[in-house]
């Protein structure tokens, strides 16, 4: 991996000039730079009311997530592994502003809950691309932890993402620009996938595998499931579609990755999808964990970015 | 109107079976009925964790809308409007043990938030249209309350939709299932359209406009804005696509409006759509309203709603 953390971050707001070579977040957009004031209207933040690169700067670790209780369970639990001296009650949602998405700063890692489906998560990282590109932060590394339905796997799985696909098995995400549709490319970065595995590796009894995730727009009828409020399908045909997912390489469902991966790709962030699976869909489409099973699984992607986190900043034993 | 609501709703839980010749909801599942439980995942709710005829089996009007905190507001000033007699800070979120959508009742009035995009309204739709199913409600009129762009209207103008069309300006909406792409209508209910309208001219200095509503994926590229992370086009493409919308009698936009109207029609509910629009996008992009007056405009399909209902259970003068 070409980056590497400073042993000090809080050197980073002022000495962010002498990073020389260092990969930054790029907007790809010529209209941004001549716009006087950028306000991110679904962060509630912008460009003259708040001092970006100081509130921002030594950002390294981005990581994302549906639910904003998870996300702030993810926050105060990287504030504890990372040691850091800020009281935790002092840890305040910097979006408190709006109620779209909630984000949180621990450190070097900025936390952000995204919502649900692709339109959610893909207002959120315009805006947070935007916010990286303004901060002129360099370096980060982006991660969607999150939770999914299993294929052919056992309930409990951590899947990491080599690629995302769409409801055809595709890896591409197809994009409308005005009235034309433009396909990107989902592939994600294969050092940072392998460098998560091996990091699995060392926590124990963590089920972890590589493989495609596929990303849909709906959870019932697009997913394949019988328990919606429309279902025109047989069992038959679910199985069917689902083995052939299987068959493709597909280990779990979600319903962001594919904008997820195509988005940072183009914006110059690596990124990695870590989803846990709440259920096998070959036996069921209804989520029945008992609560603190649930709660118990939804840790575990936590659990593995944390470790990840720390490694990297040369925090591990 | 077919809809008459009974003088006292309270006495509608138990003499719900005499209702002969109502429009109940419908559920297109063959599979549902013979589920031995539905666990309504997203809304934390269930067939047998609760009793959901008592619960619900009174709601006349559904409103929804994607902020959780417009939405509670919403429910707050129903609960005054309609005089109601319990105290307001026992409306509790019904669905308080997930983050992912909000809930409130009043009376007749389920107030029901779902996020950003069409995915995220969906998944609330599959489970409430089920709820509503359970609960055995009938003559159930939904409305959605947002916020939108504008485009040719000054901000501030509250637009009632007629009929909901995608980014092609088409009035359909493609639903992916298993891998076939279904197209479905989006026609809304003409005379619930007129009675909203009619029913805003009696509100004084109240601009409100009948008019297609366009329902993208995205915020920035799929609605021609030149203020995204990405932006590919000209400004002159993006005014000569918003003018081609015009022209093909779209007045706003917004993100869930094509699946709602699909799936509220397919389900047998009267579906309307109702949004403000803060900013004419022939003009800018940004939203950079003072606080107040955002405020402001928010409240106006909530008002609008507010007589709307009033008028409906005979409460107005």
């Amino acid at each position: 991996m070409a980056s590497v953390i400073p042993a000090s971050n809080s050197s980073m707001r002022s000495d962010r000039n002498t990073y020389v070579g260092k990969r930054f977040v790029h907007v790809k957009n010529p209209y941004l730079d001549s716009m006087d004031e950028d306000i991110l209207y679904h962060l509630d933040l912008g460009t003259k009311t708040h001092n970006l690169p100081a509130m921002f700067g030594d950002v390294k670790f981005v990581c994302v997530g549906g639910s904003p209780n998870r996300m702030k369970a993810f926050a105060l639990f990287m504030h504890k592994e990372l040691g850091l001296e800020e009281a935790e009650e002092d840890i305040k949602d910097i979006c408190a502003g709006t109620d779209r998405y909630c984000m949180y700063k621990t450190g070097p890692v900025l936390t952000i809950s995204h919502g649900m489906g692709i339109p959610s998560i893909s207002i959120m990282l315009h805006e947070l691309i935007k916010l990286l590109h303004h901060a002129r932060c360099c370096d980060v590394t982006i991660i969607r932890i999150g939770t999914s339905g299993g294929i052919g796997i056992a309930p409990g799985t951590v899947v990491i993402t080599d690629i995302a696909v769409d409801s055809f098995f595709k890896p591409q995400f197809e994009q409308a620009i005005l009235d034309n549709i433009v396909t990107r490319s989902t592939e994600l970065d294969k050092e940072l996938c392998e460098e998560l595995f091996n990091c699995s590796k060392e926590i124990p009894n963590f089920p972890t595998l590589i493989g495609h995730t596929m990303c849909t727009y709906d959870f019932y009828e697009g997913q394949g499931r019988l328990d919606g409020a429309l279902c025109s399908f047989s069992r038959e045909k679910k199985l069917d579609y689902l083995k052939r997912a299987y068959k493709a390489g597909v280990r779990n469902i979600e319903m962001e990755s594919t904008v997820f991966t195509a988005m940072c790709g183009l914006c110059g962030l690596k990124a990695a999808v870590v989803c846990v699976t709440l259920l096998n869909r070959l036996d069921c489409d209804q989520i029945n964990l008992p609560h603190d099973v649930l709660v118990e699984y939804q840790q575990w992607p936590q659990l593995l970015i944390s470790n990840f986190i720390r490694r990297r900043l040369g925090l591990c034993d």
